[in-house]
């Protein structure tokens, strides 16, 4: 699907089809192409046949890219971007990519239609038919920030899952714990994957490397360079923190293969010693005569067993164990 | 709340409006603007209608901004600095953010109020007017100085934690100490995550890379950059401390279990033995008489029993396990 | 074994002898030359005494080279890269070195034969007789373009090994994950190795280093380098979850054993105070008396029996053991 | 206190205060002034009011400062550089700063008294009046030189600490290991964070960055820079070598717990059938009889439990446990 | 020892003594001096006295230096470069330096005469008196390139020594594991140590950093770098494997435990119960009779004895424990 948000003489229009006058090297109109989901004709009619697009990054603009990149081509930019895919299910981090190319005096963006950033310029446009009027450039940088505040909200649920997972670390609870970290950590790579090019991505634009970028975008995108540089530093942290939990949760476990054995070796020195005694007066042989009358043996073997237990237990007590 | 600062004709002056002459390109006056919890009227009145600063500034002045950074402006700088939070509770390490505009003959400040630095400084321009005449850079200078200084008794507390932690691990005492290391290593990544930024922002202003600061003042930021170099070498040294201590408590815990087992070892092998030798002579069989009489019996059984045991203690004593 | 793809007057021929016509400076031709596993003769004749080529690259074409490289002479470029050897066995990863040797209007290529990419261009010039017209430096873009290609299948099965292990270290199943984690990260060190350098060689040919690519060119082989920097990028990935693979694997093993040991603590606990119990009343002592006639003494003794057990039971179920 | 070492006309006198026509810019003498524990008015006298340092410069001599450093002021280099400190008790490596502030005819040493380069220097400066007309810097190269050589035997003691831990690692002993492997990190720490930035303030006199030295004095300064970068990166493999005592000490004790519970096991798997079988012939119940005579039963069972124990020895011997 | 090999006028001669003529700035000989194990009267004599080096370089020659590397002199190039130790004993990695004097028209070398190369390079000159008329460039070229080769065997005997603890590691077996990883790491740390700067410094003569080197030598340089390149790559990895070996000696050594403590458990849950029961049958208290005679008391309870065990045995069996 293709829509132009065309804007000329002070006025904005969406049309359906572009006329090639517009891209002239004199033309004073600001142009906005946005592709939905292009068919295999859209993508030759519009990035070919019209804007002569160079065939690579046409090629890349077809094709799904897993990695965020800026390539600057005589006449336009060309930028792979991601943005979060709210779609995804299972609470797991995942990200779709929008190609952008960026020309003088116009936008064109291809993307899956998922994108919330471009569905509320698309909105925008329809209700400030002025937006059109500051450029491509400004354009861009509407999507691309709104885009990288759209990550916010999943880092925060990211940083929730690794708080609550500290705790049942800390509290030895979380019986799930080597599963749960490993899909974290595939989360987190994840996200650094894609910011980390990301924000260089935006740093080059910050940094005025190409004449498209005026100063004052380029103060702009050093502002959305900003969010990305905290995201990368935050997915850095957070990568940190799932190590921290692995170690809480393996030293917890130690501590409680500990807590285990010191009640094995409690019960088995104090009743071994036990058993022995009373094999002893279970034999078959004449047995030593405690004091007193027959009726009170048991009474002496008794005290002994209790005696035996309760020196057991006071070692035990003098070393910490119990 | 709006201070404002005025220093003309060797005359300090803390008024309450601010006057546009004194923004004139000529104008001598030296003025520092400290706006405390500024409203957003506020902020509109002073930032904005009577500085002109720019609307990415001033949106970032007006919210709070977890990294420290510089960025340079046609008329001035704008930096965002961290102090240590002393109102922070349970001991945590937390820091705010101090923001700053500094023109040619101008700093404006925007904070929460519980910067100490800043609250040192208005008490020093009430006592020592001249100090305003030493131009905006220097008052800079003064606040940046104070708010590192004050990051040395924090820093002095974590390595008293790490420092007990350490005695702790190694003494085997401890019990919460998977906690603690937690807690340990998110403070010291909250560190490093402002004491870096910080060092780099302060790095561009002694390496004199904006012309507003001349050569002396470079000296003295110079000065403020050591500190904060050391700042970010100890805080990467503590990371390396508490991992030893995760190291040393775990091994600790391996050595408890080997002590743990060897008893139990050491007690199921002496008494199983003897067990079974009391099981034999409690059988319901004719058993082989030991020479002598029947009273003898029982003591050559004890006899026996006593000799397992010492063999048991004498290996178990050859291998060192008591 | 040598062919001589040779293109002039719009015209491709395979010959099989070079004509050193074909090398003099004003010649328009352009010439692919393929020695496929040359022997010692072939490499002297061709290299050296018809290219003229330096000694050193000569030799290192005729050694097998682990390692990617490129080369400036004076009169060429020297490459080696490295494709998937589809020959090797094991599921292993494996490459082989090609060496292209490329010049103003000719591109060599040293192989042993095993070069899928290879085998392809050598088809299509034999369809397609203009895609020699190209000139030696698509030639040698489409090799590597489609040997870069041919990684992305052996990513995915590496790719499924790694999901396969993490399924296998969750469930706590998979004997032998020691051998295979030891496998798998020698297949990611080669692949690092591989894939590395090999970037970065792309990268100084997509970057414009060399006079003989074009910008068109560059364009191209700066597509190539993308792949190979997403493939270095995947790598490193895949390094990181096969240690998180490891750790999963030893937390399990770790909450195996205190699995096994609560199990016997748990038995231990329960039968040694019983046998104890039975002993005591196996002594050859008279012994009390439980209310009751003497056939009433059994049901009350195993009365206790059941109430101890049941005790210990009830005490490790409030710990969470059972 | 204050040593004042000056030459002039061939001839060098200690004296006690400095004439400031030696500092002229015309003046031809050489002059050392060494501040041993100097008072503060002592700093002031000689550092602020005869030399006219910095205020930053002389305010970081007079404390003590955990980092090397060199800082370029207009007329003179000031260095902060760290010597083993020999009078540090408990076997603890630890620095002491030595500073320096080199002029074009001068050298100012401020410390406090403990380093014996110094000691050494102003010995030979007695003996050999020549020295001092070598000018400043090779003063200062013979001080750094014999700083530098004086971290040789501790770098041996280091070294030797750790061949011994390796040993007692491997071979199992060792109680303290941990808390030795914890010291022992705090020192090699401590190493690296004042070989390192030392290295590069060396690097930076023999890279000729500054004016006042000469390309024969770079010479000089290399030799020594060669001997930072040896310590520096020895002491880096030093923490790689105390990383692996801690790897061979946890892997040794989860042996030894392999080990003790071996014999627990097998101790247990003889034992407890024994007990069984004994207990079964203990029962009051008629029991089979084994053929032959009454008096022949034991021995019958005896044999059967030589026989168990047995199959269960060559069990565990197959299994390689014994 | 001193050798002395002179070219001029196309001829070779083995001289004992240097004329001095010989290093005339107009002299047209190639000079290659070589000196064994050298005196410090020769030291002295030929290097300071015959070719005035810088003192530096000369102590340096003199002593033992554990790192390679380059110094540019005025009128010389200054190296030292290891080659392998061959007669170093019990199989442990080990390197003698080499010290090499490159001028224009000589070179000379000092070390202990245990160098291959050296010693091979002698005999080539006896044999090929065209040799020395390269020029000293292609005598110092011959001789480091030999003495990387020398590498190779080396490193392919870590690498086997690596196979083969991987194969022990995998297969449990390796007692002596730690103290093998141990050993394999400082021999590791020394190739590193080695090889690192070795290529560097090869890295600097190959990018003709130097006006001596020229073209031609410098391809030649280059080919060793790449040699280097790959050794210094190879350690790497090689450092990645042991850390794998000894994760997976932990790991096994966590699986066997886990072995051993399952043989314990079955064995104590299934022999404790039957304990029980047998001492229940044991007491002297009238027992509940079974159905049928006496005679078949004893085979009821043996019944429910191979019940218990079997009911244990399938318990344990469904754990997948046995």
């Amino acid at each position: 699907m293709i829509s132009v948000y065309v804007h000329s003489n002070g006025e904005t229009r969406c049309v359906e089809r572009i006329d090639s006058a517009w891209l002239a090297p004199s033309s004073q109109v600001v142009l906005w192409v946005d592709l939905v989901e292009p068919t295999r004709d859209e993508i030759q009619q519009v990035l070919v046949d019209t804007f002569r697009f160079h065939p690579l990054s046409v090629e890349d603009a077809a094709s799904e890219i897993q990695f965020p990149k800026i390539e600057a081509y005589q006449q336009y930019l060309y930028l792979i971007l991601h943005g979060i895919d709210f779609q995804e299910e299972e609470h797991r981090f995942a990200t779709r990519d929008v190609d952008f190319f960026l020309g003088r005096n116009h936008l064109v963006t291809v993307h899956d239609g998922r994108s919330r950033s471009i569905a509320r310029l698309r909105e925008l446009c329809s209700q400030h038919p002025h937006i059109l009027s500051e450029g491509p450039v400004a354009l861009l940088h509407r999507i691309v920030d709104s885009m990288v505040d759209n990550y916010r909200p999943e880092i925060e649920e990211l940083e929730e899952r690794i708080d609550q997972m500290e705790q049942e670390a800390v509290l030895g609870s979380g019986r799930d714990i080597v599963r749960q970290i490993l899909d974290l950590k595939r989360d987190l790579s994840s996200l650094r994957r894609v910011v980390i090019p990301q924000r260089d991505v935006i740093g080059r634009l910050a940094r005025r490397e190409f004449p498209l970028i005026t100063d004052e975008m380029a103060y702009r995108f050093r502002d959305v360079y900003d969010h990305l540089v905290r995201l990368a530093d935050e997915s850095i942290t957070f990568q940190d923190r799932v190590t921290g939990i692995l170690d809480a949760h393996l030293s917890n476990v130690s501590n409680r293969l500990n807590q285990i054995m010191k009640v094995l070796t409690v019960a088995s020195t104090i009743f071994l010693p036990l058993t022995v005694l009373t094999g002893m007066y279970g034999m078959n042989v004449p047995l030593p005569h405690f004091p007193g009358s027959d009726a009170t043996q048991f009474w002496w073997i008794f005290g002994i067993m209790i005696a035996i237990a309760a020196a057991m237990l006071a070692i035990f007590r003098s070393k910490g164990w119990i």
